[in-house]
């Protein structure tokens, strides 16, 4: 049986992603592609990479049929999800790329997103989309919220640690390196090739990232106390990837032995011997995630590196992955392409 | 039905590219990988990328029990594959990755390689690896020799306009950039990261670069005449990819309506709408080859440009195809993936 | 002694790159800096490398006081320069870097530029500023019009064998690989890192490029005819630097011998032995241009290769090689910086 | 007055640095070049981006005659420079970019690079090359150790924080990403183009990187108590510059506040405003290290990050600082070079 597909903001890097990962996906097929400002132009002409597919032309959002529409990623700038999905038919699920649905409280979204919520009913039932954590929600639910890239990262490496209680809470430093992909495709000065290539640059140190909203959610909600950890990512002239380097005071073998057992039968999560530590050349373009652990010379210091894709563990493979949980296909289906090295 | 194969010098780029695409072909496996100087090792230690297949071990070429293996691709340097191809039991068929049978005149692979052919019967039979132009050859044949990567893009821009007649053959020049994993994974100096990453350099200009012979053989055979063309390959920072532009004499308008039809049916040979060029970012980790046509502006002179990978359809993938064929499969099985953008 | 020097459009690359040279300059003074959408910023906020400098607030044109500037840099925008320079004190010597004068046939610029010219008697006395070929011109000039980069690059490659008549005339093929910092620092999605970082693209092909203007009013002025050469540039992922490879028919030999005599008491022209090529990383930040000859297998033909980096040699470091002229100082003052490398 | 240099082991990254600041040092003349393995090549041979300088040709240092050097700076792989400074007419001053005499205690040494020391009185009278902090020392000495380039950009970030007991000692964690020009030329698989293009990867992870020998050295005696920091450095796709993030306990505004006052009078320490981080792109080609602090959201956190370029001050612009010290020129001749953005 084949799902019938939309792409809602097809014209970004995740949209183009998820395009990439449905074009070899034996049961699902994409009927709608949205991308407001470029309607009507084929996506070819946006994206050559897709250019020997049979694609619909993009649309306006409003020009989308929805009744045949099995589900739609809504791959969107932050803050247009929210009124977006209350308005779909019930009978298009969603998964959601954006940030308008990851935190359950609409203070904290206020928070971190500078403006009220719009769609707080939706907002309680979206499932956090943390596939590894969150599988059987997943399954059941019509709207899962996708996780920012960096939250997938870091918790991918840290959440086994905190549900056992391996590590100090209060000091708990993540120091990530990032993909240039990560900023979308929109116009920043910043992101202009020349200002990338020969640079390697800190951005919102501090506290200031969003993301942070998602990790105060989950780490304090497993711990039951507040977690605030320490955050800072970094671009660096890499298409594709985060690196996360995360600090942790505890034991590092035990540490490596409850990730090994944790992510054991996971089919997308790598745990290497321990002592190595994976880089983000050996994920790119792939759904995979690879963790490695090393001890400190000051013993009970330990350092945790998590790598994964960030446009696709990180958001449209992991989307696709819960949509093939949402829609009753094994999880794997579609995902399993091998990295791309060199 | 599973076909067995072997990949012979599985520790370079193109054998690890191979591993890449079988990775995901639902009716090939891999029972045997050599690597001569890394024998032991797993192939997750020598690329990490590849760490989630269950692969056999690295192991010598004569510890290869060869008669459970249906095909054997042989990844190996130049002047290997021919005594090694010759002692093979007749029921494995070989693709052959390296240049040893890529030239028909053993007087010509002596000229450009500077040695003589050991295997001369053998290097009568094998058949070139261009699939589209020797599809048939390939499906009966026992040895498909691999076309060079640069060789492959320019024939894809260039062998229609020949056949037809359509440009002077005394003024060809064809100016590449070339991705540097064309050189592979040996240690040469002028390869490292520091010394590659801001620059662009060419080599082998005026008429040294080995995959001359190879225009030469298959330009001249079709034109009925000796054809020399002009080539100048250029290193610059990219991983994968070739970029040929071919300068031409003919019309440009019928040059492209020629390819266009040429191509018209090619799974893997994208010809762009008159008027535009391909880059290669457009083509990256794909079998596909994507080809635009010009015109200039002073009349009668045209550009051809075609972009490949050359790790995929400049090698690997281009191996895989021609082994379908020599399988029984259909062509295109396992090489759908569709390209890595950004 | 002294000489006060503007910079007009100081926020650009080019202009940052002024203020690079000019930082060790031992006789420049840099009194004002305007770039009229960043007027009130600090250089240092605009570009941080630069912080270490003692320099003026960046400011509007209006604000500046001309009285107190011997010498202007204008590096605006195609189009700006006409009228500014027209209203300029005429105490104030300009060195222009845009293309608003470097076309002394008012219909040529119409037609490249697609708008009347408005200081046509302005036009009419400026100077091309290809240094080594209108030195004396340029000495006894008020405005000096810099360069295309592109322009600049193939005629030290080519503009003695035209002088000379050693080349065909009809049959000039230069295949261009371009920094990205050729573009500036203005927002287009397609100078994004992640759209650059991984691809080789042409652009303008056909004829399409405005430097085309350049080359067809030099060469053909040369030559006492109509030349119309080929001219393909490309987009390659490095930050600084042009690769031209012009193929020409003529004796090898012949070109590079002449070619070495014209530079060999030029400071900043390296001609390499016969048979070898520059790349562009080997003068990256300086002024240099190297060129390379090499003898193609068809005798007749032959590749003249030459490298300079566009911001420096191909724009602010000839622009101070000019004023440098125009101020009475030794031409070399100030340019003798070596290369970066790696 | 000119002083006579020699540069010993010449072929390497760092030899080609300090030809580069001295082609433009106005009283300092390289009077010899040594590589061993290269001896009888021309430099232009081996960096064609030095071509345009009047070098001397590379030589063995046994063909040196070091009667009329007054300096040399030394650019050999580690454990060379021993016996080899030790065999020196005393009347030549030796600068050592190498590790060789870093390590005051000879078991330290030792201990991290893992062979006995050969030249031990020397070791004990050589000075440590950080020229803000050594400075009245270098003045006077015949033997400066020149740091290493990870060693000085944390030292530039911590060690006013250690002197002035602002930060609590046993928490201290530095998050390094470095350059890969800082692996130098030598042939590994790792620093191939390919390899490093589109990864970020960390190494010596956990307290084996024999930089840590230093920090344990200096920190420790300016704490009066055994100080062990944490320390990861990575390799990201850049060609030259090292991001250093410290993360550390104490005040932010009282950490930047002594920074500043620290170095406000150090030509080349340059400390950004209170909550402004540097990137490496802005000091690439000079001698600068900037610094930038900002408080974490959990008070009583900060980070500082230090930037500098490790062939430049890291390494050999550092060289030559110490040198104009040790030969009586002012600190910064020479050393004003702007950096090479983009």
């Amino acid at each position: 049986m084949t799902h019938k597909i939309a792409i809602l903001g097809a014209s970004g890097y995740t949209g183009a992603e998820l395009v990439r990962f449905i074009a070899t996906h034996p049961t699902m097929e994409i009927v709608a592609l949205s991308a407001d400002r470029k309607a009507g132009q084929r996506m070819a002409d946006v994206y050559p990479h897709l250019a020997h597919l049979d694609l619909p032309v993009l649309t306006t959002i409003e020009d989308i049929d929805f009744s045949g529409v099995d589900l739609a990623f809504a791959a969107l700038p932050h803050g247009l999800s929210q009124a977006l999905v209350r308005d779909l038919p019930d009978s298009v699920k969603v998964v959601d790329l954006g940030a308008d649905f990851r935190l359950r409280d609409p203070a904290e979204y206020e928070k971190w997103y500078g403006a009220p919520h719009v769609a707080v009913e939706l907002q309680k039932q979206a499932v956090y989309g943390l596939t590894e954590f969150y599988r059987d929600d997943i399954r059941g639910a019509r709207l899962v919220a996708g996780t920012g890239c960096n939250a997938a990262t870091v918790q991918y490496a840290l959440r086994p640690l905190i549900e056992n209680g391996l590590i100090n809470l209060d000091r708990i430093i993540c120091d990530l390196k990032n993909g240039v992909s990560g900023a979308g495709r929109s116009l920043k000065e910043n992101m202009l090739f020349a200002e990338r290539a020969m640079d390697v640059l800190g951005y919102a140190q501090g506290g200031k990232h969003r993301h942070l909203g998602e990790f105060d959610q989950e780490f304090s909600a497993i711990a039951g106390r507040d977690v605030r950890i320490t955050f800072t990512p970094h671009l660096v002239p890499i298409n594709r990837g985060i690196l996360a380097d995360c600090y942790v005071e505890g034991d590092a073998q035990v540490i490596h032995r409850v990730l090994a057992a944790r992510y054991a039968d996971e089919p997308f999560i790598h745990v290497l011997p321990f002592g190595q530590a994976p880089g983000t050349g050996q994920v790119t373009g792939s759904n995979l995630c690879h963790i490695g652990v090393i001890g400190d010379r000051t013993p009970g210091r330990a350092l945790v590196v998590a790598a994964l894709d960030n446009l696709a563990k990180g958001s449209s493979g992991q989307a696709v992955q819960n949509a093939n949980l949402m829609l009753g296909e094994d999880e794997t289906t579609g995902l399993m392409l091998a990295p791309v090295f060199p």
